[in-house]
């Protein structure tokens, strides 16, 4: 079997340099194209050349106020002492805004400052004077007062926007002012986008069977170029046979500025992508040292770029980014947006792969006045992550990482984010955080929140680094029978914390629906055909299943699956209801949305802690109001398992001091 | 006749208290509705609920590489000097990448760890493997070793957007890959636009009268609103008939979620909309303490939020961007987007009215790592000036001004504004700066452009305060006979400066099409038939007047009109062109633009001048680069009038230090 070697990988400077030269030297040719288009659809398109005023604006020479028009000749002598009278018709004529000059008249006296023949200056209501034929004026007045003359605004021939410019609403108001109706605007780059694949489905599809992988790229793809102002165009599935790849491209090159393939650039055996190119075209390149995104390739066919994406949807979007943008950019005249960057402290140790530039994705949020960047997955298939991220940490290809609290720069992936309104929660997992950052967004939109499920030691922990707003937790200390309080004397004794009841819960043995295995508590555990599946060390659930062994002398090697962990209450639920395990324990909730059967074992404690200096900021108030709520606390009661009697209480303050 | 009196007017923070206490108080209903779409067709759009997972992404457990899939427990004793045998079917079976894990196996061997049995380590090519039915391993592998498991990007009833999140390309991946195809969004809040006033015609028409009003502020406002994320409907315009007004308000407020009427909100005789509104409904304020936007009104028919907005365009934009925006958004349930503050120097004195809070349109750009905002045209009318302004300043209700160079604080109107790229010239006009300034755009679309017309000697007086990055001039001395040097030697005597030529041109009078008037050269200008239209103080064009007035004996103060300014050629041409006088001093390319005739009277050298400290700055490099290109010569040399066979030269450096 041949398999395409891309081992060779160029940094990604090289890559774009790459791409640059072909297209300097004409190898690529990006063809801008423009068409008429009425002003008012113009909004976001790209002019193609300067436009010039047809018309003047004003188009007239106008009155600016309501008043008199005069010859600013015979007001020359007027003041105070010796108002000067001017009779309708030959001297003056009334008029109201906006109205043209009137032939022979040069001036303009606003109706509050003329006084009708014999009257005091005082004297009359400013809504009657229309009736007279005779005023008087106490001051003079130059050439051109009170006038609005042609051009004002915009004269003809003038510059109005020039070529290269994004039309924005004010822009329609300025062209049309100018006497502008249509103008040439360049044509949306068309972007096609091929997903390639044996085992691709289109995501419509309701019933996806393993192996299948669902086409979301393409979807992802699409929405980004008409944001960016492109034409994506979306090609049927091709199905791993090089023919019709080959096909494909040829006619797909013919009809669009820009070709991307999906997947099939790695070193597979079905990945035909860089021998099509190779066959057709020419390939500039063909792996990439950077992750997510190593197996992207470049390449040339009749004159049009073609960029071959890698499959995985982190991978994919992250090369998107990288090499189509750019070229749309170029294809629409615009300069390529750059990201905002800004400094930050690493939020969790990272070790990097050396030989590779790493784009971290992160999560921000501002702690003590200090920018902290959370790392979040980092699996090219974990495209949540680049969801939840706000910003981009490079890790260059001759780093080994960074450590924690190690300043980095952040590339923000949005330009108006509001990074002082996000907070932070790191610490045990539970299903109702997520009930409680939907209905903070629901209530606040401007609030932001985030939580890593780092168990409940590292939420402590966290807060001992100074990395998180708020920590949860359920650490039972099986001498006293007390939660969380023992803990966090031992650990925190140097911070001022408020301990705010969250929730009490059911936690128990989730196991399959009709419980096949007949598990009946922790003992059934050892037993040679249960399978276990685990949460990680540190987690709260974890120091109880430990505390539960050690009541019943159960060694935890005599577990099969004691050392197989997952993070989350979902993801233990997960690998029950798929199989993977016989058993786990965790809360009644995740059973529940999982419909597995239940073994509960104890009813436990879960708080929020919070640093004493945070517990009277807008974002934790809001946070506190909203649990004390009836509205949250129906929520999270659907759920199942919770005991919200005492949910938004502060618990024995006074003993953590 | 009755006015509408709204002189009690209100802060800008008032007015929006009333209406945020309306909304409060249920007298506005803003009511968000929803609708389902297919996800694909969602960008942009914001969820009107919470989207919780239906499908675990991956949805199955697969093989992450090429390789083997064996028994963790088999590999426990594996070891470089204790290689384990494993055989085919029983103990391994091959697979690819994204292949189902088979049943019963719980690890995977990447292929390039395994031996053939037989063959040493190194012996044999990773590529014939797979058909070999004995192997050997040289390591053990833990249980889960290279295998993704169910849910390792997203787990069934996760949450994956909260509600309130306005989607984006990679939100609408997540979503499906959660097993979402269509999901709950907002709908586009409808905006009614209604425009008033006899004398508005359509932006389409192309004969306009004196005293017509185009209305483009409609079209201004749909976009914005498309912008927003809103739905505009342009209602026909409404030629003053307060019955008219009142039927339509009352159908319009049945059919949208949020009214905003164009005009008739001043105290001019037929402004009907604060009666009408006063009819059907309750006015919340009328008037406002800001400048632009003063006569700003709003009120409430039918529970629903009613704008009325000023009908000069920069006063009912500002103003919409203040009312209507606002009422989108919540509409939407996305915060209200916060402009991005900077500090700046004010780049001119700046004189403003007591009382009111202004609106101060500013130009950005970076001098010497210093924010200079440079004011813009402060009409209402001049809605040209907010397409060229980058950011608003307010100069509060109790403020006189800013003095030059006062720091002040800018609104940026966009967030990705690229300060550090604008270009500022400041001095003289000419025709050819718009060339430029297009041309510059189209080569590198990343500057930007920006002159100020105040005239040679304002050129250099902005040189000498440190505002500028170039100045223009054609300052003739009348002594030397020579251009500028003279002038810099005098001003700016400290400055090492360089002069570019840019163009001779050709000054002369420009007068009707025929010269009704004969007018044959300056001394004809004193005629009593003939006004005469003159260029700023400071202007180069100005001097030369005076030099030739000088040269025949002429007292200004014979020629009509002699005190009436303008600001550019354009505008002087314009002038002439439309009869408000019978000629002006100018160049030849004005001239010509307006169909003029002209009379030719000197030939003037026309330069550049530049700081040395930023002559070799990549910006400025650009310019010279391109004033030197055969492209550039060519259009300039198409409007007439110019000598630019020294164009680009560097005039006699050595003088000047």
């Amino acid at each position: 079997m041949d398999r395409n070697i891309y081992l060779n990988k160029i940094s990604l400077e090289e890559a774009k340099h790459r791409i640059e030269q072909a297209i300097l030297e004409g190898k690529i040719t990006l063809k801008q194209r423009s068409e008429w288009l009425p002003v008012e659809e113009s909004l976001g398109r790209v002019t193609s050349e300067a436009v010039y005023a047809r018309r003047s604006s004003l188009h007239y020479t106008a009155a600016a106020m309501d008043g008199i028009v005069v010859h600013s000749e015979d007001t020359k002598n007027a003041s105070e002492n010796n108002p000067v009278i001017l009779s309708r018709e030959k001297d003056f004529l009334y008029v109201n805004t906006g109205q043209p000059l009137p032939d022979g008249f040069d001036a303009l006296i606003k109706i509050e400052d003329v006084v009708p023949v014999g009257q005091n200056q005082n004297g009359q209501s400013i809504n009657q004077k229309e009736d007279f034929e005779q005023l008087q004026i106490y001051q003079s007045v130059f050439p051109g007062a009170n006038i609005r003359y042609i051009g004002e605004d915009i004269v003809t021939h003038q510059l109005i926007l020039p070529v290269n410019h994004k039309i924005r609403p004010v822009d329609i108001g300025a062209l049309m002012a100018g006497g502008i109706s249509r103008i040439q605007a360049r044509e949306k780059p068309r972007v096609a986008i091929i997903p390639t694949g044996e085992e691709l489905v289109e995501p419509g599809e309701e019933e996806i069977k393993a192996g299948d992988i669902l086409d979301f790229n393409s979807s992802m793809l699409s929405n980004s170029v008409i944001q960016w102002g492109g034409e994506p165009v979306i090609y049927p599935i091709i199905r791993d046979i090089k023919e019709e790849l080959v096909k494909t491209l040829q006619k797909v090159a013919e009809e669009n500025d820009i070709v991307t393939i999906i997947a099939g650039t790695s070193a597979g055996s079905k990945d035909f992508t860089a021998q099509s190119l190779g066959e057709l075209g020419k390939i500039l390149f063909h792996g990439i040292a950077i992750m997510p995104g190593k197996p992207t390739l470049a390449g040339i066919v009749q004159n049009v770029p073609v960029i071959g994406l890698p499959g995985y949807p982190v991978s994919y979007l992250i090369a998107a980014w990288e090499f189509v943008l750019p070229l749309v950019y170029k294809l629409l005249g615009l300069p390529l947006p750059k990201r905002k960057k800004v400094k930050a402290l690493i939020g969790r140790k990272v070790v990097s792969k050396l030989g590779n530039e790493e784009f971290l994705r992160v999560k921000l949020a501002r702690i003590d006045d200090q920018l902290i960047a959370y790392p979040l997955s980092r699996g090219a298939g974990v495209i949540s992550s680049l969801a939840e991220a706000d910003a981009l940490v490079r890790i260059p290809s001759l780093s080994e990482g960074l450590a924690l609290k190690e300043s980095t720069e952040a590339e923000l992936l949005e330009d108006n984010l509001n990074l002082d309104n996000t907070m932070i929660i790191i610490g045990s997992h539970d299903l109702i955080l997520d009930v409680l950052r939907n209905e903070l967004q629901a209530v606040s939109p401007e609030f932001r929140l985030a939580s890593f499920h780092t168990g409940s030691m590292g939420g402590l922990l966290a807060l001992k680094q100074g990395i998180t707003h708020l920590a949860t937790s359920h650490l039972l200390d099986v001498q006293s029978g007390e939660y969380n309080f023992p803990y966090i004397r031992r650990i925190l004794p140097d911070l001022k914390l408020v301990v705010v009841n969250m929730a009490y819960r059911q936690q128990g043995l989730m196991v399959s629906k009709g419980n096949p295995k007949e598990i009946r508590g922790v003992k059934d555990l050892i037993r040679r055909n249960v399978h276990y599946i685990n949460r990680q060390k540190g987690s709260g659930t974890r120091v109880l299943l430990d505390y539960l062994l050690g009541k019943c002398n159960i060694n935890p090697d005599d577990i099969q699956g004691y050392h197989q962990e997952e993070f989350t209450h979902l993801m233990i639920a997960s690998a029950v209801a798929n199989k993977r395990a016989d058993a786990g324990l965790g809360i009644y909730s995740a059973a529940r949305a999982f419909h597995l059967d239940f073994i509960p074992l104890i009813k436990e404690r879960y708080d929020l802690i919070i640093p004493e200096k945070y517990f009277h900021s807008a974002r934790i108030k809001k946070v506190l109001e909203i649990i004390k709520t009836n509205h949250f606390k129906k929520q999270a009661a659907g759920l199942g398992g919770y005991d919200l009697s005492q949910c938004g209480k502060v618990l024995s303050n006074e003993k953590i001091d």
